[in-house]
């Protein structure tokens, strides 16, 4: 059956950070207005919302969208972790591909609990396999995989170090970050230390927030917008435990990338500009590899010589990235949406990257992970 | 766009009621390998996965589906409260339909709290005007429509009650009901009271359970049954407040029913045996009416007079419903799904209504609704 293409159509974001006198459903409104006035869109026009989150109550997606319009439209909760607004997303994409709805909205929102989150992550790693491992809390696993890393490749702490350099730098130009400190890589190296390698300035802060993002097809954009961006490949799956190099494998990454770069027409050397999921500086090292930027074991070098700075090679987390903005689960997947579409517009201010042309999405949750490729 | 056709392919059902030893994953497993069973599926077959539950932790889609192997499919948890399986249901049916998919599995599973649930329903319920009128327990919500429903049309308690009583009778025949227990209308309006008119016999049980159902495209289904029982018409949506009489609403029902008919090419005159969420017996009533069962303000006299019961015009909860079944938040969808395929099967046997050949199911939640229309 012939697909029909689909565009991202509008884009909001809440700032991300403490939002001690907002609820999830205010949060969450001002980012759906965001993504509403972006092309003037009607509420009236959704016919289909998704509500991406983790840890809030019964109801969140309602009220949420009820803050925007009561239309009696289907409003459906949606968790997958750290990817369930990317995930809301694609189902979304799915939809509008398929010919089955024509104007969807997905709103991710979290206001997340205060201090550690050990209980969150418990819950959801496996019990049989990580939880004998002591890997309830996910500094020590992203700790265990930079170290296997190092031991496999020389890659060095400084590498790592580097990622979140890199990360606040580009934080420090995106007023909706949780943080806009530029820090130096001694300040990183020297801080406070998590997990070895990994110190506080390279651990995604926990925090509130909310995005929204508008989608439709190709055709029914073109009434909005000359020039729309478009969603032209996505996959989505779950990691396989007990399979390879758990230690390396950042979940699905190389084979959902596979996928997605092959619906698209495209390869790794035609990405642009790139948001890539860096819980902890080191999986954007990890997933550099795995997404094809640069060869597998190679990714500290590659990361230290600028690569992936906004003037580099193939920019990577222009916004900050999770190290920088913070991570508010269920909106985190919808951030990363909206500055690949302000990139590809030309909207990104004094954090925009050349012309860029095609961008490309990991957004990794320990219950999945969704790879999406936009052009425009 | 063309749409392909989708049949209910595999059901399972893990038993209802207090289920002490056993976890959100071993009870999905159970229904989840009884349908694959049905039809002999395997589960490598199997493209995309979605959980419905309301009440669990972060991951307990991605574990509930381990249990059955670790294909690296995607699995996405979805929460609409009470229709959160038939919602999932939904989504696969969208994702076959529109040909994105062909091959989709929705596990729904709960544990519920035990005792009250005033803080998970006080969740999902309006602040701004459902919490002004004490409307955060669901028993005092249906008691104040059900006293509207008297008010309006003389609908007396022993209608009520009557629907309690066939909906246990039914369930006696039932061994995955909660209960099997046969009442007389007396046992069940003297029963402890709840909230005038509705009796501890009149609501539905609290209790654990889970249920599975695998959906195709029909060409698909041919490859494993000669007779699939088809999907042939289903519409969802969110309840409108300050709109209409909510008070006799059940929020949107007659709307999607309309809808579903029109998709399905039928009416309600031609439906052979229904599921309706009877989360308490006043609600039987009140849909049987917005389905077009009977007309407006008959639904007592109507149920009262026998015609839902198995051997009646329109047999509705062959299996018990919710009243007897119980009411595990996430799972029963599923169950109600489950049971409507072995009617059209019949495979139902004690509780067999004759020879059906068109269903309807209507499944409530304060999040949404779903109505669907099932053909063999």
């Amino acid at each position: 059956m012939a697909k029909k293409e689909v565009a991202i159509l509008g884009v909001g974001l809440h700032k991300f950070g403490r939002q001690l006198g907002k609820s999830c459903e205010h949060m969450g409104r001002e980012a759906g207005l965001m993504a509403l006035k972006d092309n003037r869109v009607d509420f009236k026009d959704i016919q289909i919302g998704f509500c991406g989150h983790c840890n809030q109550p019964l109801g969140t997606g309602l009220h949420t969208f009820s803050e925007l319009g009561m239309t009696g439209i289907p409003i459906t909760n949606v968790e997958v972790a750290c990817a369930s607004s990317s995930r809301s997303v694609i189902l979304g994409a799915d939809l509008i591909a398929g010919g089955v709805y024509d104007m969807c909205m997905v709103i991710g929102v979290e206001k997340m609990p205060r201090g550690m989150v050990p209980g969150l992550v418990g819950d959801i790693s496996d019990a049989s396999y990580e939880h004998l491992l002591g890997l309830i809390v996910m500094p020590g696993t992203y700790s265990m995989m930079a170290n296997r890393h190092s031991y496999l490749y020389g890659t060095k702490h400084e590498h790592f170090a580097q990622a979140a350099v890199k990360a606040h730098r580009n934080g420090s130009l995106n007023p909706l970050a949780t943080y806009q400190e530029v820090y130096t890589l001694e300040e990183v190296m020297n801080a406070r230390m998590i997990a070895d390698p990994i110190t506080v300035y390279m651990c995604s802060a926990n925090c509130d927030g909310a995005s929204a993002v508008i989608l439709c097809s190709k055709e029914k954009a073109k009434q909005y917008t000359a020039k729309p961006v478009l969603l032209v490949g996505w996959a989505q799956g779950t990691p396989i435990y007990h399979q390879g190099d758990p230690a390396l494998s950042e979940g699905p990454t190389e084979l959902l990338a596979q996928k997605a770069y092959e619906m698209a027409g495209v390869g790794p050397e035609d990405i642009d500009v790139a948001q890539i999921h860096d819980a902890f500086s080191p999986g954007e090292i990890f997933s550099a590899e795995k997404l094809g930027f640069c060869p597998e074991g190679e990714g500290g070098p590659f990361i230290w010589e600028g690569n992936t700075e906004i003037n580099g090679k193939i920019p990577i987390n222009t916004d900050g990235g999770l190290v920088s903005c913070g991570h508010p689960i269920g909106a985190t997947g919808g951030r990363m949406i909206a500055e690949l579409t302000w990139q590809l517009r030309g909207q990104a201010g004094p954090r925009q990257v050349g012309n860029p042309k095609v961008a490309l999405l990991q957004n990794a949750g320990l219950g999945g992970m969704n790879v999406m490729i936009f052009k425009i």
